[in-house]
């Protein structure tokens, strides 16, 4: 009933995270039905992204094609540490707070078999080469499921370089209320409690 | 501190109907680092669709371009009897639910200054020359303030027609719990009361 290139634009959409029929069938009619010149320049606009964005093969992280990379490049940056983050906007998100001035390894994600996301799905192949040249590695990871595993696996692949390997603390965030604090996160805050200084 | 290939294309992203800047970064994300091979294919699928699909000269549904429109063509269909629709996907619904067999006149949503659709932005261009050759005209439109006032225009622009027009009832839905009802719904369902047959 639907011509055949509108069902077709409908299952592609269905690609997007969190996006089902219902979803695709909207963002379907609103481009091809209402604006259209707007729905032309987001088509060219994903073709062209992904023609421009590459990985980075040193950091990992998505740079326009012919540019030097400017995270691994840049001189004033601390060159002895490495922060490890899933993605792309973990490091947009740590830059826009200026308080870290390390190098960025992205991993593009992290490990959960239910997602099909093995060790082989992220960019680890020349972690162990770039930690020769620093002595800290941070694991700016999730304290979940998925963060916990990652981490252990990267401890494990780097337990024979000399560098030290930490990770982000867990707690009580900042304002966040005692009481609606889940058990595990206060677990994991009362073990990794701190000397209290004045 | 983003490419600025990825910046235009979370950009252009946000013109999908309630997709904000965070969902848009999501959306952009997923295509250029995890699911590059589908976001080609979707990219690609949006400018060929855009391509393909034209709207009807008859009854504004969108076709595929070069091919006679089936809903206005197609020999079995009652050609007395015209439904006017916002959109395409009300077709869908309706051809699902098979009860209909009368042809279809699209507009193209329904008017809303705020949304600066003005008469102008709707398929009603044809629509006087298209009563001509019919009986009735069905107003298959929402019991909003959109609804009402496109119902309004059209039955102003056909006053001078000679074809019968009316408009789905309005009232309590199949299942729906009276106490649960808004009061404009019960007024309409009071006011448009039914002889009750045995």
């Amino acid at each position: 009933m639907l011509p055949p290139s509108l069902i077709k634009l409908i299952h592609k959409l269905r690609i997007l995270p969190g996006v089902g029929q219902k979803s695709a069938q909207r963002y379907a009619l609103h481009l091809v039905e209402k604006h259209r010149s707007q729905a032309l320049e987001l088509g060219e606009s994903i073709v062209s992204a992904l023609k421009e964005l590459q990985k980075c093969s040193e950091c990992g992280a998505l740079q326009e094609m012919h540019h030097v990379c400017h995270l691994c490049s840049h001189p004033s940056r601390d060159k002895s540490v490495i922060m490890i983050v899933p993605s792309l906007f973990d490091i947009i998100h740590f830059e826009s707070l200026k308080f870290y001035n390390g190098l960025y390894h992205v991993i593009g994600g992290q490990l959960s078999p239910i997602d099909g996301i093995g060790p082989d799905n992220l960019h680890l192949h020349n972690l162990r080469e770039r930690c020769l040249n620093v002595t800290e590695i941070i694991l700016a990871l999730s304290h979940t499921l998925e963060g916990e595993s990652t981490a252990y696996y990267i401890a494990q692949l780097l337990k024979n370089s000399s560098c030290k390997i930490t990770r982000l603390a867990a707690g009580i965030p900042v304002g966040g209320d005692l009481e609606h604090i889940d058990l595990h996160t206060l677990t994991l805050a009362l073990n990794g409690r701190q000397p209290y200084e004045h």
